[in-house]
Order: C-alpha cells, then structure tokens, then sequence
C-alpha cells in the first residue's frame, strides 16, 4: 500500500502497519511526540492499523488535536485516580474541551485538598508508565461488561446505541472507559496537567437528572506551557467581571430573589445609566432614530402572530389565567392562531388571557410603526428602544451579567423601503463599530454572518429562494463595507439572517455582543405596510439591530477589559477630593460643588483617617483622580491632582484641572496608564 | 311632639305629620323645593311620617342630598323608559353617584340614538307629572312580586336580605322599582337631566358574571346649573388625557397587547425620558441618593418575608414551574414562609421555584443595603429608583395611564436611624413639593393621613401600642411643617402609616400621586441591622416614598392640567424652524443645528407647504415655540418668533433666542400664556 505523508511524499509498505509504527518508520523522535494520526481527514488513534492507499498525517502534541488527545487521556487517569480513591464513585463522561477537560463523576462534592490527592495519585498512575490498549465488543456484552463493574452511567450510554454497533473501550491496566478516542499509547504521555476546579453538574445537563460533580482540569504537551496558561488562567480570574463587578460593588446576587437576576449596586446603576443616557442621545440626535417605550409584556397572540410563541415559548416567562384558558382551550381546540394573516382570528384564540414577559421587542415597536399610516416620506422610520427582556434561562446556562434571567438592550427596529435597506444597514454596521471603539472594545470582536440551515428548512420562515436571495443581498452589503467575516449556517433568526458581532469573555469563551438583522418576512405577518408614491400600499422590510448590545453584557466585558479601571467617563465616581485635615473640609467642599457644577460624580472624603490611608483605600478602588488639597492648594484656589494614568500631576489650578477631566469626559477619551512608578 | 328645626325654632303638633306636611306647614315654597328631610341626622322620604319628638332638617335641591334624591328619581325615570321602550331589558340597579346617576341594565347595547330615544320618553314620564309612591312587602312576598314581573336580578337582590327584612319599593304608576329611597314625591321634580353616555359594566363588577349596559346620567335643579355642567364636561374631556394623550401621539393601546400596557410613542417616551432624567440628577445631586436598579421579578419567597405574599398575592403577577412547585407543595404543605426571622427557613419554602412579577420595590433595595455592612456613618441610606412595577388590575378597574398594570415610579428607602426619622420625613415632604411646584401642580393637591385601621387589626403588622407611636411620631412631624391635611382611617399599608398626596383627575376622580411612608417592621423582617457607635448591631427605621410617583399618571396629570401645552422643558419637540421656502432650508438647518447643540428638541419643516399651513399644523400640535426663517434672518442671523405664549415675538438673534430658550429650558419654567389676538 501507498502512504502519501503530508510534505507530499509517498511511503510504501508490504503488509498491515499501524499508524506508530509508520511514524517509527519516518523516525524515532516522531513517535516519541506523536499523539494520533489523521487518515484521509480523519483523526485516528495511533494504535489504528493501516492496510490500504491513504494520506497520513502524523498528529503531534504540538498540534491542536494531538493536545485534544493528551487531554483526553489525561481526563482517563483522572477517572483512574478516582476510582482508586473513592471506589464508590460512579464514572459518567470525561471529554477533552477548548482549554483543557473535565471528567463528571457521580459522588461526594470533591474539596480542593481532595483535587490535590487526585493530582498526586495521577502523578503515579502516569510515573507507572501504564500502557494503553483499545478493544471492541459488541453491544450485549458491552452492557454486560459495564455492568459487571456496576457502572450504571455507562452502561445508559451503551444501551442507547445501535444494536450493532461494535463498541470500543480503552484499558490501561486497573482501569477500563467505555470511549470512542482516540488516546496515547500509554499513560506516560501526560507530561503536564493541573486539576482547575470542581463544581455541581447535571447528568446529561438535564436538572431533573442525578447531580453530579464535574472535575476540570488541564493538559499541556510541556511544563512551561502549562505554567504559562496557569499564569494566563489567573489573571483572567482577576478581570473575570463575576468576581471583580462582585468586589468593586457594583453588582450582587440575592438567593432569595434568584439566579439570573443580578441587583445592580449604586457604583454598577451609575455605569449603566451613563451608558444608557449615551446611547439614547446617540442614537436620537446624531442617528435618527425616535424613541419608544413599549410593555415588558403582551398576551400570547402577539407572539402567535409572528411565530415567536412556537420559537420561544420554552424560553419564555408565562403567567397564565389557567382558570379561563384550560375551559376556553378544550372548547376551541388548540392553535388557531400561527401567522395569522387574518388578525380577527385573534378572537379566536383559545388562550387569549395568557400573558407572557417579552423575550424581544419586534411586535411592540411594529404597533407603534402601526399606530399612524406611514408615507415612503416616512421611511426610513428607525425606533430605538432602552428594552428590558426576559428568558428563562436554565440554571446550569446562567452566569454572571452574560447569561441572565432579565437584561435591557440598545434595541431598533428600521422600517424602510426596499431600495434604503442597503444604506441602512450598513449605517447599523457604523452605529455599532462607533459604539464598540467609543468604548474600546474595536478590536476585541470577529463578525460573523449567521445564516439559515437549509438541512432545517422547517425552523424558518420563507422558502430556499427567499434565503438565498436576502442573504446574497447581505452578503453583498457586508462585502461592500470590506467587512472581515465568517459565516455560520444555522444560526440566522427564523425570519431572516442575521450579522453578530461576536466578543470573548477572558476564559475565551465567546457570545454574541450586537447583532444586525435583515427581516424580509414579519412585515406580512404583522399587515405593516407604507404608502408609496403612487398611493399604493407597499411592504416594507426591517432591520433588527442593537447599536451597543446589551447593558448588562457591555459592563461585563468592560470589567474584564479594563480590569474594573474603566475610562473616566464611565467611572461611578470620578474624583475624590482628599482635604489634608479638618480645616480644609469647606475648601475641598467648594471644589466637590464646582466639578458637581460641570456634572462630574465627585466626593470628598473628609473622615479623620491618614492621607496615605485615603490615598491607597482610592487607589484600591481604582478611582481616576485624586484632588489632595490644603493651605496652599485653598490660598490659590488650586488642586494637587493624583490620578490612576500618570501619578502625581501636580499642582493644578481648580479652573485648569476641570476644564481638563470635562474634555476627557465630554470626548469619553480613554487616557492611557503611563508607567508608574508610584512612590507612596 | 316636638319638631325642632335647624334653625333653633320648635313645631309642635298634636298627631303623626308627614315630614312633607311640615314643610308645607312651614311655607309653601319650602314645600315646592323639598326633596327629602333629615330626621335626627337620617336623611328619609318626605313622605315619613313623623311621631315623636325629633329634630328636622328639610333638604332642598340646593343641598348636595337634596341633588342625590332628584338624580335617584331621574334613574327611576330612566328605567321606566327602559322598560316602555325595550320591555325585555331586565332591571338590575340604579344609584345616584358623585356627578349623577347611572342604571345598568341586562340589554342590548345603547347607541347614541337609543339614548336621545330614552331622552324623550323620560320627559314625557316627568311631563306626566306621576305620583311616587312606597310600600313595603315581606321578603316572601317581595320575591313573589318581582318573580311575577320577571325581574330575575331584583329577585336575586332580595334573595340576599334578611328574612324578616321588611322590603320597600317604589310605585311611578307603570313602574316599580325596589328601592331603599328616598325618593321625590312626583316625577316632575326631575326638571333638568341629561344622559351622558353608556358603556358596558359586569353585574356585581365581576367578569364572571353578567354582561350589562349601563347607562349614566345626570339631573340638576335647574336647567342652567345643568348647562353649565355639561359645558364643564365638554371642557374636561377636551383635556381627558386618555383621549388628548392619544390625539398628541403621546401613547396608544392595542388589542393584542392587552389592556392596562399602553405603548409609549416617540412624543410620549421623550417626555418621560425628560421626567426621568431630571428626578434621577434631582434625587443624586441635590438630596443625597445612590441609585439601584434591581430586578423586576423574584422568587415568591422574598415576598413572603414581609408579608407582602399574604396581602398583594390576588394583584401580583405570578410564574410558576408548576410540575416542581405542586409536587413540593404536597410534600411540605403549605406555607412556612411567613414574617421568617429565621432566613435557613426559606429552604423549606414549599414553592421556591415560583417567580412573580414585582408589585413593589422595597425587598429588593433592602437587599442592596444588606449587601454590605452598614455602620451609623453610613445612614441615612437614600436609595433612588426609577422601578417599574406591576400590578394585575382587574379589567374594569384600569383606565388611561392612571391605572394601569404596568407602571414606572420614582422609587425610594431611606434607611435612618430613629434619631433622622424626623428630619428625613420632612426632606421627603419637601422633596415632594418641590416636585409639585416644578410641575406647576402644587395648587391641585391635598394632603392626607393615611391610618391603620383598629377594627381590622389583623391586616396589619404590630400592636396597636405600635401604630399609636408611629401614627403620633407621623401627625407631629406633619404639624410641625404645618401641612394641612385629611385623616384616613384603613388607609395605611400594611408596615405603617403614610402621608398620601392625592390629586383628581378633569372629571373629579382622586388618585394618589406621591407617598411618604414610615416603616418600623420591615426591617426586622429582612434582619437589616447597623452598628452604632458602640459596636452594637441596631435595627433601622425605613422610610419608603416616591419623589414625584409614578411617571405614567404624572404624564396624565401634565396632560390635563396643560391641556396638552405643556411647559417648554418637557415638550418633545421645543422648536420648529419654517422656512419661507426651500431657499432657506439651509439656513433653517443651521439654525436647528445651534439648538440642538444646546440640548434643545428641533426640527426644520422643510415640506412646499404654504408658511401659513405649516403653522397652523405647529399651532395645533402645541408646539411650544416656531422659528420662520427667510431671507432677511439669513442675512442677519435672525430668527423670526413665534410662540404659543405670546404670538409673535418679533425678530431676534438666533444667539439670543437660544440664550432665552435655554435659560426658560434649564430653570423648568412655566411661561403662562399672553391673551393672543392672534392674527393668521
């Protein structure tokens, strides 16, 4: 047989040969750092005998797969040291994920001493230098197997495959998983690993299921490697905003009150209305839109009317007169109401008196485009909305102010003819790349162009035809603008496809921070229509879009970025006037009032403590500037300004010193931190 | 007997008298003006007869009982001409209310033809000048006759009555009605009457039951009195705010959304946006408040913490997971989470996992103080919040933006130690005030004491030593501002007694506007606590209180109180700039661009329309001020003014103009209107 290797090379071989013993073959070094082969595309456990033409690719640990290898069989010795330390616990699975694995085990929540016991266990069953082997069965002896070491977890898993499928499994010695691979030859290949954490997990992310306890951990092909994403790993954990927005008091969570619903501290409050106020003013005096101000809730027909209620409903707070409707839904029989075109079959809908909180703001802001006839000479008609939403998030789902229960966004609606919709969006495209470098996030975000699934054809509205053509059209606009994008099919909105702007928390985890939408189909749904020229009725289409995103996610991000040093404008409190001693009070009150004047948050703290004490207790709360002020400082009405980006500034005029923090803030200029070498 | 008279003077009489007969005895005139008499306080018929000693009072249609009589007869009048021109109506009841009358009827709906129909057969009823008779039945009998006449509502009524109840009605001839009286002798005392309109209304106001027509009324003594009021009517609804808001484009409803969620329009939503922004600096700036945002729902075990479960539960927005929730509710029955001083209780809480819309903010900004320790220094603690809240509002009870189910308000806790009590009772107060006077509404409300109610202790937390202290601590704080104000007995919330400032709306109805609230249980509830100075943990006192209440009824009071010409800072558009013709409209841009960067709500009419078009359109829009440029402003910088104060104001220069408008803008004047002549 012929082996074509990746350089382009042909090797070629008599008999049989496995993937190892052809990387031996090419040389001794390759095998020592070899983790998989890849085989016509495909990855392949090194053990995998060859026996016919094909293309091979030595996977090493330098490659993003064969790290995915280690890891994996690093999650196996996990298991392993598990079960030699706690022989009740119940093994379930243990995959290799972006930064590293983790391995759910149903048992005793596990302590960090008790992470450390399996770190040192592990170390040994990795020093055994145990060898690695892989073995079939077919599914009755499989389940036998399995349960015969009482696995019950797995044997679930087994019990759920094909009755012929031929089901492998991977023994290193003491320890045997039901796994689909591929591994390294032996143990010894962990050169590197840490366990992370370990939290509360679900079988099968199901809450209903059995808890269990999710072990992470990493692994990495060197000790320097490891040691430099640990060190990475912190300092994400210092700028993680779930901890930090918690220490700088800007945000809590209250269990009585419940998960996804973070209160918003008087610090974390000011950053939002600053951000709201900004982007309200933004929008409606440099960008044209009108603002709205629509219920945080509607009955079930709104929703029926677009098909939002059949996309939604399971992610969708209801309060249901049950009483009524129950009666009413036996006596009428289920849904009449789907995209109606005819808006009297409302009447007929046999849950009328079942409201439900919003999970978007399209229906609301078309019934304020609705309320009056609209002329082309209307058009654009563009309605931005300070929208608060709800979605019934499941609890493993929710984290921090990324993934809650309740959040307010930066929500539009743009109402145009056909031929505005190119000049519109792409003006929705500026709006958003405006808003993303005011607050210097620019280059922190891919986009990324999200399109339908036509293998899902049912989950949208509009035929094939429709698609193609509304996302060429996009396609078009993005590629006009020079746009840098990826496409994804799949994840366009049922009623058309969507442009996301996409950004990475500091643990890389990515989400969605503002998103732009071509809607070709819920005009129709909702009977919007505009007068043309000739006075006839004409569809119009909508853009859907964010300018910002959503306020709880932009602080998020903010922390992380900034690592809570956020730029002056934003900041809850902007300048702490520091009097030298008690008789410098009324001065520095007279300073406080004079920036209040110019609307600068500022306040003075006048406690009786040391001044290093203040200084370092304003430093720790990384306030931009300091106004240290005393006898001089009150005799010629001047400020000794400290602030976070240069240190001691100096003694400035009062006058000079405020002219100077309004520009900053007016211009929401992010000064730079200049090297400090603070003396204390 | 006896006879004592109102004015001191005694009758004596040796047999039974009519209280009608008294007052012929007294003067005839009297006799042609009675309409009832008041017997030792009582008010009766005139035609009691009157046996023992007793004092007499006879009441005249120029007494407010005396109008009550006329208009309960005009309702019986009414419903004779009900039953002569629609005989299968069925009666149901008729009372006389605060400005007339109304009966509801089991009917087809009324037109307004039908009603000027019924109109003219009631004066011929009263031109026939009918006798009105009473008599009384036993309940077998009263069932019996009203059975005979098939009137299955009035047999229901008496139904309800005690069984040895003796039962009146009143005889017109044709028509009898059960009725408690009193009643005018002969229909021809109805000599001025009206009927205003009709709507539909539930038999007993519940949904559940019978839908009925209602029809309202009113009658005077005179035909002037009547004309007057009708004029005042006419005036009122001009300034109906659910009818003018809806003309100025400021809100709308829609059917799909539902009742009680009205949609804010651009127009309506920048004047709330202006309310906002100026109570949120108002409260931060200038009285010492931090602002919170906190979420709109929560788990119903926060609710019942304080109670508030037990008491709001009917009115509240409820979400349940219901699978979990009965399935636990079973295991644990029932409710163990009441008035918890114990928090670990909360775990037991039979339905954790229901989630309810908020119907008030305080335990969620108890949570934001709670957040960090609090020691005396740091109170007291002002917490602001711009809170939406929802309330579900009976179908029946909702109207305009007054009551509504979905609500905004200028929310508030002060957490204070006893010692601030007093004095942040009277900021509040003042806070309120100054809240009212900016918006021109000082002169239109009243205060009142709202107090718990001793009869019906079990509504509320507390002993009644406790409500005596507080309600005593409240009446001399509200003496020493010297406040003229109203007690309330039953008015209070359940935690304490509140100061209500309540306004009426054009028609007479009274709401409340803003509350002061004192709160002396709460915070044990939520086991809120600060350290005093001597390290001991100590329970605060908290005040709850809006600053200016709820933005959605305010809007509504502004509406009517202005009839729509609002002050200039809170119109949405402040300045029109016409151009004489499209040369100009440069000019006309350049001009709206100055403004705008003064904060100022411009726009330029740039459409061919005729000058004198273009402002009768910013005339009828209310539009505070027009800006007409040509080409003599072009050339000198000038605008030309015209506003809806004054009319026209001359040419000025467009620096000056702007100082003036920014100036009227900043201090929220209230520009009263000049007697314009105005000349087209």
């Amino acid at each position: 047989m012929k082996i074509t290797l990746k350089d382009g090379s042909v090797k070629e071989y008599e008999s049989k040969m496995t993937v190892y013993e052809i990387a031996k073959d090419i040389s001794e070094g390759l095998a020592r750092v070899a983790c998989a082969g890849e085989v016509d595309g495909e990855v392949v456990d090194l053990r995998t005998e060859l026996d016919k033409d094909c293309s091979l690719n030595i996977i090493t640990a330098s490659d993003e797969e064969g790290l995915k290898v280690i890891r994996h069989t690093a999650a196996h010795v996990l298991a392993e040291a598990v079960k030699r330390l706690y022989p009740t616990a119940k093994i379930t699975i243990g995959p290799a994920i972006d930064e590293g694995f983790y391995y759910d085990f149903d048992a005793e929540p596990f302590s960090r001493d008790a992470l450390d016991n399996l770190e040192k266990e592990m170390k040994k069953i990795i020093k055994e230098g145990k060898e690695i082997k892989r073995f079939t069965l077919p599914k009755d002896e499989a389940i036998k197997f399995m349960q015969e070491k009482d696995e019950p977890y797995k044997v679930e898993l087994i019990e759920e495959l094909d009755d012929d499928a031929v089901i492998s499994f991977y023994d290193q010695g003491d320890f045997v998983d039901l796994c689909a691979g591929p591994h390294l030859m032996n143990t010894k290949g962990v050169k590197a690993f840490k366990l992370i954490s370990s939290s509360m997990a679900y079988w099968r992310g199901d809450e209903k299921k059995a808890r269990l306890q999710r072990i992470y951990g990493t692994a990495f092909n060197k000790k320097d490697e490891l040691k430099e994403y640990l060190q990475k790993l912190e300092e994400a954990k210092m700028r993680d905003h779930n901890k930090l927005g918690r220490e700088m008091d800007l945000f809590t969570t209250v269990d009585v009150i419940g998960q996804g619903l973070p209160l918003f501290m008087p610090k974390g409050t000011k950053m939002i209305q600053k951000l709201q106020r900004w982007i309200e003013d933004l929008e409606d005096n440099e960008w044209g839109y009108v603002r709205t101000r629509t219920p945080l809730m509607a009955k079930s027909t709104l929703y029926k009317i677009s098909d939002h209620w059949y996309h939604y409903k399971d992610g969708m707070f209801v309060m249901s007169d049950a009483e009524l409707s129950e009666e009413e839904a036996k006596r009428q029989g289920g849904r009449e109401i789907r995209g109606v075109q005819d808006l009297s079959l409302i009447e007929h809908d046999a849950d009328a008196d079942t409201y439900a909180l919003r999970p978007m703001t399209c229906p609301f802001q078309y019934y304020v485009y609705k309320a009056r006839q609209k002329s082309y000479r209307d058009l654009p008609y563009r309605m931005g909305e300070t929208s608060t939403l709800f979605r019934n998030e499941d609890s493993g789902e929710m984290h921090g102010l990324t993934r809650v229960r309740q959040f307010t966004i930066s929500e539009g609606h743009l109402v145009c003819t056909p031929e505005q919709i190119d000049e519109e969006f792409k003006n929705c495209v500026k709006l958003a790349k405006h808003c993303l470098t005011t607050l210097g996030l620019q280059d922190d975000v891919t986009y990324r162009m999200s399109k339908w699934d036509p293998e899902h054809s049912e989950k949208y509205l509009g035929s094939s035809e429709d698609w193609d053509r509304v996302e060429n059209a996009m396609r078009t606009i993005l590629d006009e603008i020079g746009l840098e994008y990826t496409e994804a099919a799949g994840e366009a909105a049922f009623y058309g496809p969507k442009l996301d702007i996409q950004a990475k928390n500091v643990y890389g985890k990515e989400d969605t921070m503002i998103t732009i939408q071509l809607d070709m189909f819920l005009a129709e749904r909702y009977d919007m229509y505009y007068v043309d020229k000739n006075g006839e009725k004409k569809r119009p289409y909508i853009i859907h879009r964010t300018s910002m995103g959503c306020y709880e996610r932009t602080l998020a991000w903010l922390i992380e970025k900034y690592a809570g040093k956020f730029p002056t404008w934003l900041c809850p409190e902007q300048v702490r006037v520091l009097p030298l001693s008690e008789k410098y009070i009324e001065y520095a009150d007279e300073v406080a009032k004079a920036l209040k004047a110019r609307h600068v948050d500022v306040t003075v703290d006048s406690r009786s403590e040391k001044l290093g004490y203040k200084i370092r207790e304003a430093r720790n709360e990384r306030l931009p500037y300091m106004l240290v002020v005393g006898a001089e400082e009150e005799n010629t009405r001047t400020v000794s300004v400290r602030s976070r980006f240069a240190g001691d500034e100096g003694i400035k005029s009062l006058d000079e010193f405020i002219e100077q923090i309004c520009k900053e803030i007016d211009t929401k200029e992010i000064r730079k931190e200049e090297n400090l070498e603070e003396t204390k």
